[in-house]
């Protein structure tokens, strides 16, 4: 979420809103390798690393009842600011309030699908390692999915989206759909997070790109 | 060259330039395997496919005397005009006049480095194999190369660069560098194409990519 997050305001009683929420995962790390036990069922569970204030899984969640969605962010006051704004009655999406680093001890083969969406794009050389597309990321995840491994990114950083799509490539992936301007194409569909409405208001393009490792777990 | 060519008026003694110039191949299938014999050295071999006008090449040519450049046209006019503005010194610059879809028949295992600069984007669906990047060519080239496949390929058309960058991607090759906006970028070394110096003044980005296929020829 980037500079979204940067300019987020403090929400002073974050920890009360925490505590009394029920989309809030207590221990993340105990569910590995069973989250099924969590939602109650064994529909696909598709997560986002970065789920800011949440705009973008809620309005997935309420399209796809049949589908679980997880949201990770490290920040509490931005995770409190989506508590605050997830339905009561919307069962299939839960937050984790965590650090990306570690997301090897909390799954283990059982994500169908990664969105990334305006990742921090870390923008110097010497940071890079620290972009959720490096190698060093791209190997974590290895071992979080189930069946082919596939990642969503959006972004509007050209710099994170050029290093993204050489990454993917050069650590066994395979580019399915690229858009350099997504919401002109044709696979756009409507769903957007804060900060792409307003970055898109203001006229910026947003690149997209699929990118789907085949093979083994 | 796309539109570019499009535009390219009748050179009605275009026969006769070519006829008298030393810088057109006469029988390009005649070399397949030894065009180091037409150079008469053995240095690396650069191919461009679609030269245009030849501003590209002419510029590459006198900059790097130790490569070989070859560039592949075929509109006869187009090749009259490329031919006009070789100077006569530049030994390291030859002109062949075929179509790209004959490409396999013309080279064994010697070409170097690949460029398709702005070539057609053929936007139609139906038409996307005609595309100098898709399937159907990237397998012709296969046959080209020696050592590694290493493609460079630059247009304005976001389109093609989209379907290049995944059928690069789905058929073996690895993405080195990608630009969304060349001339904004450290990798930019100023030599222009006609056709890229007018896009630019006019503000467009230009995006380029460096694809490379490992492996045995």
């Amino acid at each position: 979420m980037g500079g979204d997050v940067m300019r987020l305001r403090n929400v002073k009683n974050k920890q009360e809103i925490m505590e009394h929420s029920s989309h809030l995962v207590g221990d993340p790390f105990f569910y590995k390798g069973r989250w099924h036990e969590l939602f109650g069922n064994h529909h696909p569970i598709y997560l986002e690393i970065g789920m800011g204030k949440g705009q973008f899984l809620i309005e997935q969640a309420k399209r796809n009842p049949s589908i679980n969605y997880l949201g990770i962010e490290k920040f509490d006051s931005v995770v409190a600011r989506a508590l605050q704004k997830i339905p009561e009655d919307l069962p299939n999406l839960m937050v984790i309030r965590a650090n990306a680093r570690d997301i090897e001890e909390m799954f283990f083969h059982e994500i169908s699908l990664l969105y990334l969406n305006f990742s921090d794009p870390w923008p110097k050389k010497r940071h890079q390692l620290r972009r959720l597309t490096s190698c060093v990321f791209l190997e974590k995840y290895d071992s979080i999915f189930v069946g082919e491994k596939r990642i969503i990114q959006r972004t509007d950083n050209q710099g994170l989206f050029e290093y993204s799509l050489i990454s993917f490539s050069q650590n066994g992936y395979i580019l399915e759909e690229v858009s350099l301007d997504l919401h002109q194409s044709d696979s756009f569909d409507g769903v957007m997070t804060e900060f792409e409405e307003k970055f898109t208001e203001a006229g910026f393009p947003i690149y997209r790109v699929v990118a789907v490792k085949k093979g083994v777990n």
